[in-house]
Protein backbone atom coordinates (compact mmCIF):
# COMPACT_ATOMS: atom_id res chain seq x y z
CA UNK A 1 0.00 0.00 0.00
CA UNK A 2 1.17 3.38 -1.05
CA UNK A 3 -0.70 6.77 -0.35
CA UNK A 4 0.13 10.29 -0.90
CA UNK A 5 0.86 11.73 1.99
CA UNK A 6 1.88 15.18 0.82
CA UNK A 7 1.95 16.76 -2.09
CA UNK A 8 5.09 19.73 -2.11
CA UNK A 9 6.27 22.19 -5.41
CA UNK A 10 8.57 19.56 -6.84
CA UNK A 11 8.13 16.29 -4.97
CA UNK A 12 5.36 13.69 -3.52
CA UNK A 13 5.59 12.28 -0.69
CA UNK A 14 3.96 8.50 -0.34
CA UNK A 15 3.86 5.99 2.43
CA UNK A 16 5.05 2.57 2.49
CA UNK A 17 4.34 -0.93 4.04
CA UNK A 18 7.41 0.22 6.98
CA UNK A 19 5.78 3.08 9.01
CA UNK A 20 9.24 4.46 9.09
CA UNK A 21 9.90 4.26 5.73
CA UNK A 22 8.37 6.81 2.91
CA UNK A 23 8.98 7.36 -1.06
CA UNK A 24 9.82 10.52 -1.90
CA UNK A 25 8.84 10.91 -5.98
CA UNK A 26 10.88 13.93 -7.89
CA UNK A 27 8.41 15.80 -10.15
CA UNK A 28 9.27 18.15 -12.96
CA UNK A 29 7.67 21.13 -11.84
CA UNK A 30 9.72 23.98 -11.01
CA UNK A 31 8.37 27.26 -8.95
CA UNK A 32 10.00 30.29 -7.73
CA UNK A 33 9.55 33.68 -5.81
CA UNK A 34 7.17 31.05 -3.06
CA UNK A 35 5.89 29.87 -6.19
CA UNK A 36 4.47 32.64 -8.02
CA UNK A 37 6.09 31.57 -10.71
CA UNK A 38 5.65 28.37 -12.51
CA UNK A 39 7.48 25.92 -14.77
CA UNK A 40 8.45 22.49 -15.63
CA UNK A 41 11.05 20.99 -17.64
CA UNK A 42 11.06 17.15 -19.08
CA UNK A 43 13.70 15.13 -16.92
CA UNK A 44 14.20 17.70 -14.31
CA UNK A 45 12.30 15.25 -11.91
CA UNK A 46 14.92 12.49 -12.68
CA UNK A 47 17.70 14.47 -12.60
CA UNK A 48 17.20 16.08 -9.65
CA UNK A 49 16.01 12.65 -8.32
CA UNK A 50 20.06 11.44 -9.05
CA UNK A 51 21.67 14.59 -8.31
CA UNK A 52 19.86 14.12 -4.74
CA UNK A 53 21.02 10.66 -4.45
CA UNK A 54 24.81 11.55 -5.69
CA UNK A 55 25.47 14.31 -3.30
CA UNK A 56 23.41 12.34 -0.32
CA UNK A 57 25.25 9.36 -0.86
CA UNK A 58 28.72 11.54 -0.61
CA UNK A 59 28.20 13.39 2.44
CA UNK A 60 26.93 10.23 4.44
CA UNK A 61 30.28 9.20 3.29
CA UNK A 62 31.77 11.50 4.94
CA UNK A 63 30.06 11.21 7.84
CA UNK A 64 26.47 13.63 7.69
CA UNK A 65 23.88 11.10 8.65
CA UNK A 66 21.19 11.31 5.71
CA UNK A 67 17.64 10.46 5.29
CA UNK A 68 18.05 8.18 2.23
CA UNK A 69 17.73 4.38 2.17
CA UNK A 70 18.34 3.71 -1.74
CA UNK A 71 17.05 4.95 -5.43
CA UNK A 72 13.45 3.27 -6.41
CA UNK A 73 13.65 4.34 -10.13
CA UNK A 74 14.38 7.29 -12.34
CA UNK A 75 12.17 9.33 -10.14
CA UNK A 76 11.96 7.94 -6.48
CA UNK A 77 14.11 7.13 -3.37
CA UNK A 78 13.12 5.39 -0.38
CA UNK A 79 14.02 7.56 2.44
CA UNK A 80 13.72 7.79 6.72
CA UNK A 81 10.58 8.69 7.62
CA UNK A 82 10.86 12.08 9.33
CA UNK A 83 9.52 14.64 11.21
CA UNK A 84 10.63 18.04 9.50
CA UNK A 85 12.35 20.73 11.87
CA UNK A 86 10.79 23.72 10.66
CA UNK A 87 13.72 25.79 9.83
CA UNK A 88 15.88 26.09 5.51
CA UNK A 89 19.23 26.03 6.99
CA UNK A 90 21.16 28.19 3.83
CA UNK A 91 25.15 28.47 3.82
CA UNK A 92 26.79 31.15 1.72
CA UNK A 93 29.91 31.16 1.06
CA UNK A 94 29.29 33.99 -1.79
CA UNK A 95 26.62 36.99 -1.28
CA UNK A 96 24.41 36.24 -3.84
CA UNK A 97 20.09 36.46 -3.29
CA UNK A 98 18.30 38.19 -0.66
CA UNK A 99 21.07 38.71 1.39
CA UNK A 100 23.25 40.23 -1.01
CA UNK A 101 20.13 42.75 -2.01
CA UNK A 102 19.08 43.47 1.73
CA UNK A 103 22.24 44.32 2.82
CA UNK A 104 23.24 46.50 -0.61
CA UNK A 105 26.09 44.27 -1.06
CA UNK A 106 27.47 43.19 -4.54
CA UNK A 107 26.01 40.19 -5.76
CA UNK A 108 29.54 37.90 -5.80
CA UNK A 109 30.89 39.43 -2.47
CA UNK A 110 33.17 36.77 -1.39
CA UNK A 111 32.90 35.92 2.40
CA UNK A 112 35.66 35.43 4.47
CA UNK A 113 33.63 32.50 6.30
CA UNK A 114 30.88 30.18 5.16
CA UNK A 115 27.71 32.08 7.14
CA UNK A 116 24.66 29.91 8.09
CA UNK A 117 20.79 31.26 8.18
CA UNK A 118 18.19 30.25 9.29
CA UNK A 119 14.72 31.04 7.54
CA UNK A 120 11.33 29.62 8.81
CA UNK A 121 9.70 27.28 6.50
CA UNK A 122 6.05 28.36 6.41
CA UNK A 123 4.94 29.36 2.69
CA UNK A 124 2.00 31.23 3.74
CA UNK A 125 4.52 33.76 5.68
CA UNK A 126 6.99 33.36 2.56
CA UNK A 127 9.97 31.48 4.66
CA UNK A 128 10.78 34.53 7.14
CA UNK A 129 14.17 34.91 7.98
CA UNK A 130 14.97 33.96 11.45
CA UNK A 131 17.35 34.60 14.38
CA UNK A 132 18.76 31.62 16.79
CA UNK A 133 17.13 33.82 19.65
CA UNK A 134 13.66 33.98 17.75
CA UNK A 135 14.16 30.31 16.88
CA UNK A 136 14.23 29.96 20.80
CA UNK A 137 11.84 31.89 21.89
CA UNK A 138 9.13 30.57 19.71
CA UNK A 139 10.58 27.28 20.23
CA UNK A 140 10.99 26.42 16.82
CA UNK A 141 13.97 24.17 17.69
CA UNK A 142 16.11 24.06 20.71
CA UNK A 143 19.78 25.64 21.38
CA UNK A 144 21.30 21.96 21.33
CA UNK A 145 19.71 21.09 17.65
CA UNK A 146 20.67 24.93 16.46
CA UNK A 147 24.38 24.15 17.13
CA UNK A 148 23.56 20.67 15.36
CA UNK A 149 22.28 22.31 12.48
CA UNK A 150 24.71 24.68 12.27
CA UNK A 151 27.50 22.37 12.82
CA UNK A 152 26.25 19.75 10.50
CA UNK A 153 25.83 22.25 7.68
CA UNK A 154 29.11 23.88 8.22
CA UNK A 155 30.39 20.61 7.17
CA UNK A 156 28.40 19.44 4.67
CA UNK A 157 29.66 22.57 3.09
CA UNK A 158 33.34 21.89 3.48
CA UNK A 159 32.93 18.49 1.66
CA UNK A 160 30.68 20.13 -0.73
CA UNK A 161 32.63 22.63 -1.78
CA UNK A 162 35.72 19.97 -2.72
CA UNK A 163 33.15 17.50 -4.64
CA UNK A 164 32.22 21.17 -6.36
CA UNK A 165 35.41 22.29 -7.35
CA UNK A 166 36.24 18.97 -8.55
CA UNK A 167 33.22 19.55 -11.19
CA UNK A 168 34.60 23.23 -12.00
CA UNK A 169 31.48 24.75 -10.02
CA UNK A 170 31.76 27.51 -7.86
CA UNK A 171 29.24 26.38 -4.60
CA UNK A 172 27.85 29.75 -3.53
CA UNK A 173 25.16 29.12 -1.72
CA UNK A 174 22.72 26.34 -0.53
CA UNK A 175 19.65 25.01 1.38
CA UNK A 176 19.37 22.20 3.37
CA UNK A 177 16.65 21.04 5.37
CA UNK A 178 16.82 18.57 8.30
CA UNK A 179 14.11 16.21 10.08
CA UNK A 180 14.26 13.85 13.00
CA UNK A 181 13.81 10.29 12.99
CA UNK A 182 11.90 8.22 15.29
CA UNK A 183 14.96 7.67 16.94
CA UNK A 184 15.20 11.35 17.70
CA UNK A 185 18.21 11.64 15.51
CA UNK A 186 18.71 14.71 13.61
CA UNK A 187 18.98 13.35 9.77
CA UNK A 188 19.67 15.51 6.58
CA UNK A 189 16.89 15.41 4.72
CA UNK A 190 14.49 16.80 1.40
CA UNK A 191 16.84 17.10 -1.37
CA UNK A 192 20.23 19.16 -2.57
CA UNK A 193 19.33 19.93 -6.25
CA UNK A 194 20.37 22.89 -8.52
CA UNK A 195 17.24 24.20 -6.90
CA UNK A 196 17.73 25.11 -3.63
CA UNK A 197 21.77 26.10 -4.52
CA UNK A 198 23.77 28.93 -7.00
CA UNK A 199 26.09 27.10 -9.04
CA UNK A 200 28.31 29.03 -10.78
CA UNK A 201 30.69 27.68 -13.25
CA UNK A 202 34.14 28.39 -12.42
CA UNK A 203 35.54 29.21 -15.63
CA UNK A 204 32.85 31.63 -17.17
CA UNK A 205 30.24 32.40 -14.37
CA UNK A 206 28.06 30.84 -15.79
CA UNK A 207 24.70 30.15 -13.55
CA UNK A 208 24.05 26.87 -13.07
CA UNK A 209 20.78 26.68 -11.11
CA UNK A 210 17.05 27.83 -10.65
CA UNK A 211 18.37 31.50 -10.97
CA UNK A 212 18.03 30.67 -15.11
CA UNK A 213 14.81 29.92 -14.25
CA UNK A 214 13.68 32.81 -11.60
CA UNK A 215 15.68 35.62 -13.75
CA UNK A 216 14.30 34.44 -17.59
CA UNK A 217 18.12 33.39 -18.32
CA UNK A 218 16.92 30.00 -20.76
CA UNK A 219 18.36 27.29 -20.68
CA UNK A 220 17.95 25.32 -17.69
CA UNK A 221 17.77 22.10 -18.79
CA UNK A 222 21.30 22.16 -20.23
CA UNK A 223 22.50 23.73 -16.93
CA UNK A 224 20.61 20.80 -14.76
CA UNK A 225 22.16 17.97 -17.09
CA UNK A 226 25.25 19.70 -17.42
CA UNK A 227 25.41 19.67 -13.09
CA UNK A 228 24.95 16.01 -13.19
CA UNK A 229 26.82 15.44 -15.87
CA UNK A 230 29.81 16.61 -13.71
CA UNK A 231 29.04 15.46 -10.37
CA UNK A 232 28.44 11.77 -11.89
CA UNK A 233 32.14 11.57 -13.47
CA UNK A 234 33.53 13.28 -10.10
CA UNK A 235 31.55 11.21 -7.98
CA UNK A 236 31.07 7.56 -9.44
CA UNK B 1 31.58 77.59 18.52
CA UNK B 2 28.43 75.38 17.67
CA UNK B 3 27.93 73.87 14.46
CA UNK B 4 25.33 71.28 13.14
CA UNK B 5 27.25 67.69 12.72
CA UNK B 6 24.21 65.57 11.65
CA UNK B 7 20.25 65.94 11.36
CA UNK B 8 18.20 62.88 11.51
CA UNK B 9 14.36 62.32 11.56
CA UNK B 10 13.71 63.47 14.86
CA UNK B 11 16.86 64.78 16.46
CA UNK B 12 19.55 67.22 15.33
CA UNK B 13 23.50 67.00 16.49
CA UNK B 14 25.30 70.22 17.66
CA UNK B 15 29.57 70.06 18.48
CA UNK B 16 30.24 72.05 21.31
CA UNK B 17 33.77 73.43 22.54
CA UNK B 18 34.38 70.30 23.83
CA UNK B 19 36.15 67.20 21.41
CA UNK B 20 34.56 64.80 23.19
CA UNK B 21 30.85 66.36 23.97
CA UNK B 22 27.77 66.86 21.78
CA UNK B 23 24.12 68.37 22.51
CA UNK B 24 21.29 67.01 21.02
CA UNK B 25 18.38 68.87 20.48
CA UNK B 26 14.96 67.09 20.21
CA UNK B 27 12.96 68.02 16.74
CA UNK B 28 8.55 68.62 16.92
CA UNK B 29 8.87 66.25 13.72
CA UNK B 30 7.72 62.82 13.80
CA UNK B 31 8.18 59.89 11.07
CA UNK B 32 7.17 56.65 10.24
CA UNK B 33 7.85 53.65 8.05
CA UNK B 34 10.94 54.81 7.39
CA UNK B 35 10.34 58.67 6.78
CA UNK B 36 7.25 57.82 3.81
CA UNK B 37 4.66 59.34 6.74
CA UNK B 38 6.14 62.71 8.05
CA UNK B 39 3.67 64.61 11.17
CA UNK B 40 4.51 66.87 13.83
CA UNK B 41 2.81 68.32 16.90
CA UNK B 42 4.21 71.10 19.82
CA UNK B 43 5.89 70.36 22.86
CA UNK B 44 7.05 66.69 21.09
CA UNK B 45 10.21 67.83 20.92
CA UNK B 46 10.33 68.81 24.64
CA UNK B 47 8.69 65.61 26.02
CA UNK B 48 10.78 63.31 24.40
CA UNK B 49 13.50 65.14 25.66
CA UNK B 50 12.68 64.66 29.10
CA UNK B 51 11.33 61.73 28.76
CA UNK B 52 14.99 60.22 27.60
CA UNK B 53 16.29 62.63 30.64
CA UNK B 54 14.56 61.09 33.39
CA UNK B 55 15.07 57.22 31.59
CA UNK B 56 18.50 57.48 31.34
CA UNK B 57 19.17 59.19 34.68
CA UNK B 58 17.19 56.10 36.01
CA UNK B 59 18.99 53.11 34.10
CA UNK B 60 22.43 54.78 34.94
CA UNK B 61 21.48 54.61 38.99
CA UNK B 62 21.26 51.17 38.08
CA UNK B 63 24.25 50.47 36.29
CA UNK B 64 23.81 51.18 32.99
CA UNK B 65 26.06 53.36 31.47
CA UNK B 66 24.73 56.21 28.96
CA UNK B 67 25.76 58.97 26.98
CA UNK B 68 23.74 61.80 29.12
CA UNK B 69 25.73 64.47 30.97
CA UNK B 70 22.88 66.66 32.17
CA UNK B 71 20.04 68.54 30.17
CA UNK B 72 20.63 72.05 28.96
CA UNK B 73 17.26 73.60 28.03
CA UNK B 74 13.62 72.27 27.44
CA UNK B 75 14.95 70.37 24.14
CA UNK B 76 18.46 70.11 24.47
CA UNK B 77 20.93 67.48 26.24
CA UNK B 78 24.35 67.43 26.49
CA UNK B 79 26.20 64.45 26.17
CA UNK B 80 29.45 62.29 25.36
CA UNK B 81 30.01 62.28 21.95
CA UNK B 82 30.39 58.25 20.95
CA UNK B 83 30.73 56.37 17.81
CA UNK B 84 27.04 54.35 17.05
CA UNK B 85 27.20 50.91 16.85
CA UNK B 86 25.39 50.47 13.50
CA UNK B 87 22.15 48.26 15.21
CA UNK B 88 18.94 48.70 16.94
CA UNK B 89 18.86 47.32 20.02
CA UNK B 90 14.88 45.67 20.54
CA UNK B 91 13.19 43.79 23.22
CA UNK B 92 10.73 42.70 23.34
CA UNK B 93 8.59 41.55 26.20
CA UNK B 94 4.73 41.26 23.91
CA UNK B 95 4.92 40.49 20.17
CA UNK B 96 3.59 43.69 18.14
CA UNK B 97 4.11 45.37 15.33
CA UNK B 98 6.84 43.96 12.55
CA UNK B 99 8.15 40.09 14.49
CA UNK B 100 4.25 39.82 14.71
CA UNK B 101 3.00 40.07 11.86
CA UNK B 102 6.13 38.29 10.11
CA UNK B 103 5.41 35.11 12.25
CA UNK B 104 1.92 34.97 11.51
CA UNK B 105 1.27 35.73 15.70
CA UNK B 106 -1.49 37.41 17.02
CA UNK B 107 -0.66 40.79 18.15
CA UNK B 108 -0.28 41.09 22.66
CA UNK B 109 1.19 37.20 22.63
CA UNK B 110 3.10 37.55 26.07
CA UNK B 111 6.53 35.87 25.37
CA UNK B 112 7.88 33.33 28.14
CA UNK B 113 11.04 35.56 28.09
CA UNK B 114 11.96 38.88 26.46
CA UNK B 115 12.95 38.28 23.09
CA UNK B 116 16.44 40.59 21.73
CA UNK B 117 16.97 41.53 18.27
CA UNK B 118 19.18 43.32 15.97
CA UNK B 119 18.44 45.23 12.84
CA UNK B 120 21.24 47.01 10.82
CA UNK B 121 21.07 50.74 11.12
CA UNK B 122 20.77 52.06 7.37
CA UNK B 123 17.81 54.25 6.36
CA UNK B 124 18.78 53.34 2.69
CA UNK B 125 17.98 49.35 3.37
CA UNK B 126 15.17 49.99 5.41
CA UNK B 127 16.87 48.68 8.56
CA UNK B 128 17.23 45.14 7.84
CA UNK B 129 16.54 42.83 10.42
CA UNK B 130 19.70 40.99 10.92
CA UNK B 131 21.40 37.49 12.77
CA UNK B 132 24.46 37.33 14.52
CA UNK B 133 25.61 35.68 12.89
CA UNK B 134 25.07 37.90 10.20
CA UNK B 135 26.76 40.72 12.59
CA UNK B 136 29.89 38.85 12.73
CA UNK B 137 30.38 38.13 8.69
CA UNK B 138 29.19 41.47 7.65
CA UNK B 139 31.99 42.79 10.70
CA UNK B 140 29.40 45.38 12.14
CA UNK B 141 30.13 44.01 15.74
CA UNK B 142 32.12 41.73 17.38
CA UNK B 143 31.02 38.52 19.34
CA UNK B 144 31.80 40.26 22.59
CA UNK B 145 29.84 43.84 21.73
CA UNK B 146 26.76 41.34 20.63
CA UNK B 147 26.97 39.69 23.90
CA UNK B 148 27.47 43.41 25.61
CA UNK B 149 24.59 44.95 23.61
CA UNK B 150 22.10 41.77 24.71
CA UNK B 151 23.04 42.21 27.96
CA UNK B 152 22.64 45.92 28.85
CA UNK B 153 19.76 45.39 26.61
CA UNK B 154 17.96 42.98 28.54
CA UNK B 155 19.41 44.49 31.89
CA UNK B 156 17.37 47.72 30.93
CA UNK B 157 14.59 45.88 29.91
CA UNK B 158 14.34 44.76 33.26
CA UNK B 159 14.48 48.39 35.37
CA UNK B 160 11.84 49.70 32.78
CA UNK B 161 9.69 46.97 33.23
CA UNK B 162 9.89 47.81 37.11
CA UNK B 163 8.97 51.73 36.54
CA UNK B 164 6.48 51.04 33.68
CA UNK B 165 5.00 48.90 36.65
CA UNK B 166 5.10 51.67 38.61
CA UNK B 167 3.54 54.00 36.15
CA UNK B 168 0.50 51.51 34.90
CA UNK B 169 2.25 50.93 31.57
CA UNK B 170 2.56 48.18 29.89
CA UNK B 171 6.19 48.03 28.26
CA UNK B 172 5.40 46.00 25.15
CA UNK B 173 9.01 46.59 23.15
CA UNK B 174 11.39 49.41 22.53
CA UNK B 175 14.30 50.13 20.48
CA UNK B 176 17.71 51.10 21.83
CA UNK B 177 21.03 52.12 20.48
CA UNK B 178 24.67 52.24 22.05
CA UNK B 179 27.77 53.71 20.63
CA UNK B 180 31.33 53.60 21.96
CA UNK B 181 33.15 56.39 23.68
CA UNK B 182 37.05 57.71 22.88
CA UNK B 183 37.41 55.37 26.12
CA UNK B 184 35.87 52.48 24.13
CA UNK B 185 33.40 52.13 26.63
CA UNK B 186 29.54 51.17 25.55
CA UNK B 187 27.38 53.28 26.47
CA UNK B 188 23.52 53.00 25.64
CA UNK B 189 23.34 56.66 23.62
CA UNK B 190 20.89 57.95 21.14
CA UNK B 191 16.95 57.75 22.98
CA UNK B 192 13.92 56.42 24.86
CA UNK B 193 11.04 57.86 23.48
CA UNK B 194 6.98 57.02 22.95
CA UNK B 195 8.74 57.12 19.78
CA UNK B 196 10.46 53.80 20.04
CA UNK B 197 9.02 52.12 22.18
CA UNK B 198 5.31 50.25 22.55
CA UNK B 199 3.58 51.36 25.98
CA UNK B 200 -0.04 50.11 26.42
CA UNK B 201 -2.51 51.54 29.58
CA UNK B 202 -1.89 48.65 31.76
CA UNK B 203 -6.00 48.69 32.33
CA UNK B 204 -7.36 49.57 29.32
CA UNK B 205 -4.77 48.38 26.78
CA UNK B 206 -5.02 52.09 25.19
CA UNK B 207 -1.52 52.63 23.17
CA UNK B 208 0.37 55.65 24.60
CA UNK B 209 3.24 55.18 21.92
CA UNK B 210 3.97 56.42 18.36
CA UNK B 211 1.17 53.57 16.82
CA UNK B 212 -0.95 56.16 17.52
CA UNK B 213 0.80 57.92 14.90
CA UNK B 214 1.70 55.13 12.47
CA UNK B 215 -1.92 53.71 12.80
CA UNK B 216 -4.17 56.94 12.93
CA UNK B 217 -5.69 56.66 15.98
CA UNK B 218 -5.67 60.45 17.08
CA UNK B 219 -4.65 62.15 20.55
CA UNK B 220 -0.79 61.24 20.04
CA UNK B 221 -0.25 64.57 21.94
CA UNK B 222 -2.10 63.89 24.78
CA UNK B 223 -0.73 59.90 25.42
CA UNK B 224 3.09 61.82 25.07
CA UNK B 225 2.06 64.18 27.91
CA UNK B 226 0.20 61.15 29.70
CA UNK B 227 3.62 59.03 29.66
CA UNK B 228 5.50 62.22 30.81
CA UNK B 229 3.32 62.73 33.56
CA UNK B 230 3.43 59.10 34.82
CA UNK B 231 7.12 58.98 34.54
CA UNK B 232 7.83 62.07 36.48
CA UNK B 233 5.39 61.11 39.51
CA UNK B 234 7.16 58.02 39.95
CA UNK B 235 10.69 58.85 38.99
CA UNK B 236 10.96 62.78 40.85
Amino acid sequence: MSELIYEGKAKKIFSTDHSDQVKVFYKDSLTAFNALKKGTFENKGSINCEITCLIFEYLKKHGIPTHLIRKLNENEILVQKVQIIPLEVVVRNVLAGSTAKKFGKEEGTKLKAPLVEFYFKDDSLADPFISDDQILSFEFATATEIAALKKLALQANNHLQSVFAQCEIKLIDFKLEFGKNSKNEILLADEFTPDCARLWDLKTGEKLDKDRFRRDLGGIDLAYKDVLARLTKALK
